[in-house]
């Protein structure tokens, strides 16, 4: 008997050991090369890693991922969605599982996170306004509404970005007006007001903080804010670029967040109109004007700032076409794909990932011969973004 | 009897697990707010985290690391440190163990990774030339020696920087040249060769890796290459910016690499002299000259570009002064301790890490208000390299 339980107990033990052990261990990696594609049909987010090109796992119940963004966490490790619900679900790369999500607004389109690393901040449409949460936690800690008038409006609030000092700068679109608040104390939000011009709807910081440029839909031209000299309030810039012109009807608003920030030169979508503005940074005069296939959505620079890449608005919106930011001329013209919804540039810039929704892939580019070098399959591709944007104000 | 025995086994089981599943288990974590200070008096590194503002481990056996430097695996898991004596090791940052070391040169000064990642380049003094490593086995895949003249002679290496296309950028010391080595195949490497200034001996590339610039020390001004123009060749800049005052005893030679490239114009340290340089890119003209305490060593652009910080040679190497990019005036003057010898600014710039090598300790301090935020002890600290280099090119 104690010889049949001797024997028992050491095949007791390893299988023991086993089961405990082997509890999914995510593998021990940096996160440096890490990043996620929105599967906008399914709800979903592939963790991709761009050393090896390679889809490392799918995350589900993320809600309506249509129009989501993403930003990341200091140290790599945690992406946050946004979702057009008003979802803000946390993501852990490592392990590929959800760490927190709160429903914290009807409609939202995006957020950031703080210079310390501490605060994610959300804009929203529905209510209007901005969300701190911790970071860590998720726990709201600051909801600063972007009330105006004298009825208790809340605008519709566009094109957030963070700024150095834990401040964040937001555009609104019904009150024609930029904001910045002061979240270093998240009890004691400071906000600063600087009227604008008429329906900002999306905007860009360049890569030092110090300029904010918010594109109009109510008018012609652009707003710009110079951070380092608040006191002298919004300027116009680009005034009347469309002028005289019959405006194309609009098939998809254009996007200015992608840095297209190259060669002290602003490389911009102009609305309606199969153009790309180019404008220099500090005398803010139009330089440039790059005639496009059709009309741009997303202008967005290679890091090193030598290319700008622009995608199209349907029915155009297989094309991409790459200017060289030295010529200001069109140096290639290509179908990645149908659909093309987004595009990222790996952190160098050697390779560029690229979305084509109906064709339900992720084709990936080598920017320097703009050969294709891998595909990899997704539902419904829309945003795609790295952890390198974890590093860069004004994502 | 039985029952002995099975109170035994329920006793055993637990032990046997927690001895399987505790050998260390390296925290999973992200490596996005990782870091490295050289700990140069015993040939250590400590890995730090700039989120928590800890200390994370130790690692041992790293050779001498008098005048150490340090760049990262496109993951942000490795570190590769130079040393002095030739050394290059490979360190895993999340289990703080020696992933791979070679000694590849009698005396090196330094290296960079290529734009995909895949090759890490050692800069080397004797024998002159440069080297480049698989990153991930850190096998010999190419060796590109200095060499000039018609004897047969080697020339000391020093400004290495990578460059868009898997290229990298340096300065012969001993032959008065800038040379590019393209290594996209890296059995086949390809060389130009640009005349430049008498004895360059250290060099910065701009962020976007079209303007490269070497410090002269055979000279009076500095050499620039346009890498977008790369036809015209090397350009003197700053000619005799000492010229007709008498040169002072150089205590130190400055340092070049920090990217001191803010709102569109560079920083410079001049030789033996008080002063930091201005120089607008572009037109390269001199358009301030700032009086500091000292001679500067390293100056530093906080990366938003609106400060410089700068450090000086001894007899005044426990100053630290600040300038201010928008007035070009200093902003702030102190003691961070005794023998500052480095400084790293967080990846958004909301801190500092300042090693005071005779005071043992790294100092962190906030930018924004210059408050001092932590201090952390470190043998005889001096170079501190984090993470978020892993993503800038020249570095």
């Amino acid at each position: 008997m104690l010889h049949l339980i001797v024997k028992y107990m050491w095949w007791i033990v390893p299988v023991l050991l086993l089961s405990a052990c082997a509890t999914p261990q995510p593998t021990l990696r940096g996160t440096g090369d890490l990043g996620v594609v929105i599967e906008r049909a399914t709800g979903q987010v592939q963790v991709i890693e761009t050393s090896g090109r390679k889809s490392l796992a799918q995350v589900s119940g993320l809600g309506d991922l249509s129009h989501a963004s993403v930003v990341f966490s200091r140290d790599g490790r945690y992406a946050y969605v946004f979702g057009r619900d008003g979802g803000l679900t946390k993501v852990d790369l490592l392990t590929a599982t959800i760490a927190g999500r709160v429903v914290q607004a009807g409609n939202s389109i995006g957020g950031a996170v703080s210079q310390d690393g501490r605060l994610v901040v959300a804009q929203n449409y529905e209510p209007g306004g901005i969300k701190a949460f911790d970071a860590a936690t998720l726990e709201l800690v600051a909801d600063v509404p972007a009330d105006y008038g004298t009825e208790g409006k809340r605008s519709k609030v566009v094109g957030l970005a963070d700024l150095p000092g834990n401040r964040f700068i937001y555009s609104l679109f019904d009150a024609n007006e930029i904001r910045v608040t002061d979240l270093s104390d998240p009890k004691n939000p400071k906000t600063e007001r600087y009227p604008a011009g008429k329906q900002p709807y999306d905007a860009l910081v360049t890569p030092d903080g110090r300029y904010y440029i918010a594109g109009l839909f109510g008018e012609d031209g652009l707003s710009m804010l110079d951070l380092w000299q608040p006191a002298q309030g919004v300027r116009a810039i680009l005034p009347g670029y469309g002028r005289g012109e019959q405006a194309l009807p609009v098939y998809k608003m254009p996007h200015l967040r992608g840095w297209a920030v190259a060669a002290g030169r602003a490389y911009l979508p102009a609305i309606g109109r199969h153009e790309v503005l180019v404008v220099e940074l500090g005398s803010w005069k139009e330089v440039a004007r790059i005639p496009v296939k059709s009309q741009p959505v997303f202008v967005m620079a290679r890091p090193d700032g030598r290319e700008v890449w622009v995608n199209f608005a349907f029915p155009d919106n297989g094309w991409m076409q790459v200017i060289d930011t030295f010529t200001n001329r069109l140096v290639d013209t290509f179908q990645p794909g149908r659909a093309i919804l987004h595009l990222e540039f790996t952190p160098k810039g050697e390779a560029v990932w690229i979305s084509a929704r109906d064709d339900n892939k992720v084709a990936i580019y080598d920017t320097a011969t703009r050969r294709k070098l891998a595909e990899l399959p997704a539902a419904s591709p829309s945003g795609i973004f790295f952890t390198s944007r974890a590093f860069r104000t004004g994502f």
